[in-house]
């Protein structure tokens, strides 16, 4: 059980953004070279996270990324389930289960999942660029780590 | 999020062989048949399962597979922690992540891991074969369905 790729870069670029300074905008090139990540990838990771009206994106000289609401607004079991999208555990449909117009296991695993959310929710990005991670973000911007 | 086809055959079998009745046996080729899984994968989880002493297996003609204790002794969180192996919902590794030295949030996933696990922990492999799954299960033995 892992989340996706997609999810992993979507946090990371919402910790990036959390730890920069106010008025501070940071690049897509300058994100992707910092963790290594292809610069497709994020790009699509990124206008995802825009229309859900979570990223501010500014074109043009100057111009870059930052959060477009508080980082104490995001919650991480919202931000996951978001990034996540439609999320079976398990899949029914492939091979095909014999079993699945009258199986329990599907209503267990949501239930637990629910807990997962519920556990999660309980943290936004504030908490999880607290010290150390924060200072830890801050050498990244500047290229130290 | 998904669990593994490992884990998802594994339960599948499991629970197979919740409904069979006292002394009967299942074979691979049969279940092979019935879920449609491939004969090999269907091996490596059944072995992987004998393993763990969750099955009693016997050879020979008139041989088969059960369950090596009672279906309430199965805990479903147990079962799932053990079929998944190691379990890690992102990898820090890959693509390295600069943060990971002070990152706080595979703490927080950790955490909310727990809370999957205690939830599905609240119920045995008994549990989701109760009605109506079980008489799905027996039609499947009859090859009803």
């Amino acid at each position: 059980m892992q989340l996706t790729r997609f999810t992993d870069i979507g946090l990371r670029v919402l910790m990036y953004l959390t730890a920069l300074a106010p008025g501070q905008l940071a690049t897509i090139p300058e994100i992707a070279e910092r963790f290594e990540i292809s610069r497709n990838h994020l790009v699509k990771v990124v206008h995802f996270m825009a229309q859900q009206g979570w990223l501010a994106t500014s074109r043009g000289k100057g111009g870059g990324l930052a959060l477009a609401k508080p980082p104490e607004h995001f919650r991480l079991g919202e931000v996951v389930r978001t990034l996540e999208g439609a999320m079976d555990l398990i899949d029914c449909a492939e091979p095909p289960c014999a079993l699945r117009q009258g199986c329990r296991l599907k209503g267990v695993l949501d239930v637990a999942l629910a807990a997962f959310f519920q556990s999660l929710d309980g943290h936004t990005l504030r908490d999880i660029v607290a010290s150390p991670t924060g200072e830890a973000i801050i050498r990244l911007h500047r290229g130290a780590i």
